[in-house]
């Protein structure tokens, strides 16, 4: 394996490790330090707001947007690329909606103003820009009738709002886990450094750390799904991420004319591997 | 003047705007909600903390990223660029400096702990990490003895690291804002949205939105100064962010062998287009 695709690689690992030690600390610190999860109207409720937005809207969203970044994914087709791609950001969407429900039910049974914090708003501007982003990505990537050259002029769109939605969801996550520390802890407080305090900070630093890591893997273009050595299979899903390669590689389009499952390009990616050997 | 071109003029126009109605925002805040500015040990010390932040970390560091995007720098020679890129991150890294003593002052004279909020953690993590971009950048790009190779190697981690500084910058102040909010607020509290609440969050919405223009036009590869078309004037001050290109520019040295001050290109590069019309 080439160096540089080892770094990739385990740059990735690093991601995963960090996402699932963050996950770890999300759900220790609600069912440890806090009052467990349920679905009550109570605090127990509450809770299921930081452990799906930091499962769905950060670790989900951060995977969604590296998954075209896997090498092992590389000789599978495009179109299931794209379908995993839109799939998870479904799925953490609903996640994100649940989360939402649940601060609501919350605020509202225990007499709690909604929308006053600018936590809650710079929240519910990206669960909103998130679900648009949804949206014009299906529309755009997904149905086959979007011309190639709408595809290609809304990428680098499209690339840059995911980014920026990622980023500002960590950046209301680490607001929320400030108030949730400072309205949470009375005695000790916040301020008194007690285990949760020290404890839920490291989640704070796992988030970032996280982001960090999913921001430098998205954005090395060297890491690029190398797609032009693998035929287009749909012609009006050759776009996504390397639209901007359209033209060229719609020569390639005679090779295969129907959609294809994952394994099958491989095997046949397999065979040309040998014959390079 | 070329429609791309006029999109990053006018983009560049609304982030200088965003980021004054920003500065302005938050003296008001401190000038006419809070206790206004004074080095007197009390609130009035820990409100240069907010207003040095958002001025040097948040608006100037801004700046220095984008600077060299700016059309009308472009017949500037690159060595006077790197210059004003360095020395707007010095003024900044200085003004940070400042802020964290009035904190530090304030906090010591209150008897409030140092260093217990996620706030504070990842605020000073970002400060040592600026400082090191600092010197890193310095040693790299304007000591005349570094290899062009290792400029070249540094410059993705040097951009990276820098947007990344920039952006954390903006979350730790979202943070900063949440916890001046709900501690400097009790009657009427945060939760009960009194004017200075809405109107400081309204400053966190405008750090959000200037961050967003300045990630959009310094991440734009179109937008890069165009400096193949202007010799680099010292050999080994020819790297910077094209440092890919040093190899083709090395031809051109011989153009200008001495730094040339920005006036002088200017002239020369106006008979060069009054020879084109």
């Amino acid at each position: 394996m080439e160096k540089s695709i080892q770094v990739l690689v385990a740059l990735c690992a690093a991601a995963a490790a960090v996402g699932v030690v963050a996950i770890i600390f999300v759900l220790r610190w609600v069912l440890h330090y806090k009052e467990g999860l349920a679905w009550d109207g109570g605090l127990a409720e509450f809770n299921w707001h930081p452990v799906l937005i930091v499962i769905g809207f950060i670790i989900l969203q951060g995977t969604a947007i590296i998954v075209y970044r896997l090498p092992w994914t590389w000789k599978c087709s495009k179109l299931i690329m794209k379908f995993i791609h839109a799939g998870l950001n479904l799925l953490a969407f609903t996640l994100v909606v649940i989360s939402l429900v649940a601060v609501f039910d919350f605020h509202n049974a225990a007499k709690i103003p909604n929308m006053y914090s600018l936590h809650s708003w710079l929240g519910l501007i990206a669960v909103i820009l998130y679900c648009l982003q949804l949206v014009l990505g299906v529309g755009m990537y997904l149905i086959p009738i979007t011309p190639a050259s709408w595809r290609a002029a809304f990428m680098p769109v499209h690339v840059y709002s995911g980014l920026l939605i990622f980023t500002s969801v960590i950046a209301v996550a680490l607001m929320g886990i400030t108030e949730k520390l400072i309205f949470g802890l009375s005695n000790p407080k916040y301020k008194d450094s007690p285990p949760e305090a020290i404890f839920v900070n490291v989640l704070g630093l796992l988030l970032v750390v996280f982001g960090a890591l999913i921001l430098w893997i998205a954005t090395r273009t060297s890491w690029k799904r190398p797609s032009d050595q693998i035929p287009h299979i749909l012609h009006t899903n050759g776009g996504g991420e390397d639209s901007s390669k359209v033209g060229p590689t719609m020569s390639q389009l005679s090779v295969g004319a129907d959609a294809e499952p994952c394994w099958d390009v491989r095997r046949r990616s397999n065979k040309l591997d040998e014959q390079d050997n």
